[in-house]
């Protein structure tokens, strides 16, 4: 693993330390994964290490997907602007009934590929085929969080439950420690109580966390509530869901006061995916009050079928500006709080440590940007210029794991036009399937 | 002139003819500023046009932003997330106040830059120093819609006036027929009623439009309700301000059923804004509800100071996704709509002719989108793809007028470093000069 000096570069460092301005300009050494030392004129103390020239260039932590189907790509523009079910039911669930093992590959690697060009760095998935996906993460570089679609109806109950823990068990800290797993119980719909209930024993008997999607639709609200006597978070909260484990839930839009309460007195990691949301016009998350509350809120992106793409720009800047129409008040999700969320409040959602910021002793997941662009000139506030005004496409060079995988946007890990190729293909040939 | 040919490229023509799809694929010929032909083979026809492959490129109709203040880009990120009064009277104002001529054709030139570097081939621009912004239009190759910002208090009143004259007078028709002239009464609240009705006065004697924000935020509807005992719709179409002269109407967030009746019957030409009214929490436009009675909507980016970048692409996908949100309803504003806001009807609300799709005897303004990126793959609806997938960073030539001004992202009518530098310099002055 080579060691590495960014030189003079502009830092957002994210790393919660009072100074005047969120930003400063020094130098970054990375060694063995990790920076080692963050100050200025670092090169007399680390003659030998690579150099990265910093001039005109904005170092950020790289940015954590805390929520998304990778090989969903596959789908991307095949339906849009639908009902919600017959999105899903005519279109959606015909094209992954006739997905196979090497489609899932190819695609997430598509995947892989343009949240690494757009700046992402680790991200966390729910799909089949996860040791299609897993080795699509170890090819290539990319940090993963990973977990194995369940849904508790069918005998794919069974074989979900059998392929998770095979996954667990043979990716758990693989790819140089990138990979991490979790459990993947669907929704509160499709798992019932019993289900999930032996979803938690094998969570813990294989010390891992849950991802499942929470409070995404009132359909989801209504027909829990109707069926239980409880509003969906109140029934994982009635079922023991969130003891002494670490759940990862996706969407949470539809919350009662209680609900928000529950989710941050249990430090629930809460994926808010502002773009799939407003598409699929499942609602408004109520992120400010969260925030208020202290709850511990991520940004996603969902499945690109839903989105139509997986830039982590775009969703934050989606996310400061509809919770500030929403609210009415231009104050609310100021840029700093939205990059937070698409970084080191990201990595803690997904619960990663020692991530998302740029601290000495932290892993070494670091992007920079280009900042001699139209469209980032003048440099009044880099923070708001991130948020508010930045492409994903001024990505230059992305760092993960201490190893870069991309250089002036070049992939280094990665054979791009293999990837472009055989993922076009795969997806039209999936299309010519059904 | 030159004459161009843009060989077996995909094409989303805009024009409204019935086919089974919204895209085919077929060369273009373009001559003397204006899309001579659409068909197939043409090299054949038109042996001696320079050739422009069309290899994994979608042409488009270049884009219409319908609002913005271009040499606001100098304040990019100075303030954000502020209330907006306060943003205006101790940020915004203030700057305003020591803007210079040079600063605002510096800005402007960057504004400019970015707009053809993320597609935009027409901007309706309202600020003051326009003699500048015109030179700049005139300098760059871009196509411009241009007004004097007036405001009926001070002595500025009158200056405004005389300078809105000479403005048309010099530049209407100007630079090749690029740049035509409106003139600019700021809004209701700035301009009473006897001041608009001299304004009315000067336009009909010099023929041209006029270009006014209109129902911004809520605190001017209640203001204007309360002085005049009308909303600022029903006051403007009582002074008779949209009596046989066009007008360009900003914002249109907060209307009522009678006054959307009245904007569709007039015909007035609506600027939507989505990415301004939810950074400054406005509130969201009734754009669904507008379509649906046959308004003319276009979309705006507002100044870079509320958006906090002229980009387009973004303002197509923000604008489909919040009102999907907002009406709870994934079928409105389908991607189709969105772009055909960006682009065709945006040129409607302009009142500029013969622009905005691509058709026989159109102008040319076109751009050219490299589809060969991850995110762009598969390519199952590349009309889905560019409003809810495409990155502005993917046009990679645009043609205006018939010519070449960026190719291959190389601006060939514009000094990049030099703008970049320039731009940089004056919003650095300006900062220390308050």
């Amino acid at each position: 693993m080579g060691s590495l000096l960014i030189q003079k570069a502009l830092i957002i460092p994210l790393d919660h330390v009072q100074r005047e301005k969120n930003w400063f300009s020094g130098d970054i050494a990375v060694e063995n994964g990790v920076i080692k030392e963050i100050g200025t004129d670092l090169a007399v103390k680390y003659p030998n290490f690579e150099i990265l020239a910093g001039q005109d260039t904005l170092v950020l932590p790289g940015l954590v997907n805390c929520h998304t189907h990778a090989a969903m790509t596959l789908f991307r523009s095949y339906a849009d602007d639908l009902p919600l079910m017959e999105w899903l039911s005519k279109k959606i669930w015909p094209l992954e009934a006739h997905l196979k093992a090497e489609d899932v590959y190819w695609a997430t690697m598509l995947s892989i590929l343009e949240m690494i060009k757009s700046g992402t760095t680790t991200f966390a998935d729910m799909y089949f085929f996860m040791d299609q996906v897993a080795q699509a993460a170890a090819d290539s570089g990319i940090r993963a969080c990973l977990a194995r679609g369940l849904a508790g109806s069918g005998n794919s109950a069974e074989v979900g439950l059998q392929e998770s823990e095979e996954l667990v068990k043979q990716w758990q800290g693989g790819a140089d420690g990138r990979i991490t797993c979790m459990l993947g119980p669907h929704a509160p719909y499709t798992c019932p109580p019993e289900y999930l209930k032996r979803v938690m024993q094998l969570a813990d008997r294989l010390g891992v966390g849950l991802h499942i999607h929470l409070a995404e639709t009132l359909t989801e609200v209504n027909d829990i509530t109707k069926q239980y006597g409880l509003r969906p978070v109140e029934l994982m909260e009635s079922i023991g869901l969130f003891d002494n484990r670490h759940v990862l839930a996706a969407h949470c839009v539809h919350l009662s006061d209680v609900e928000m309460d529950i989710l941050v007195k249990r430090r629930v990691g809460i994926a808010h995916n502002p773009e799939s949301n407003m598409k699929l016009a499942s609602g408004i998350a109520p992120v400010p009050q969260l925030l208020k509350k202290g709850a511990l809120v991520g940004l996603g992106t969902d499945g690109a079928s839903s989105n139509n793409n997986l830039d982590m720009f775009e969703e934050m800047r989606s996310c400061a500006f509809l919770h500030k129409v929403s609210t009415l008040d231009p104050t609310n999700l100021p840029a700093q709080q939205a990059l937070e969320m698409a970084a080191d409040r990201g990595a803690k959602v997904l619960g990663l440590e020692r991530l998302g910021s740029i601290q000495s002793g932290y892993k070494a997941d670091l992007i920079l940007l280009d900042l001699h662009q139209p469209h980032l000139i003048p440099l009044h506030d880099p923070v708001a210029n991130v948020v508010y005004a930045a492409h994903s496409s001024d990505v230059k060079t992305v760092i993960i794991d201490g190893k870069i995988v991309m250089k002036d946007r070049r992939m280094l890990t990665m054979d791009e036009e293999r990837i472009l190729y055989e993922a076009a293909k795969h997806g039209q040939d999936l299309v010519k399937r059904i």
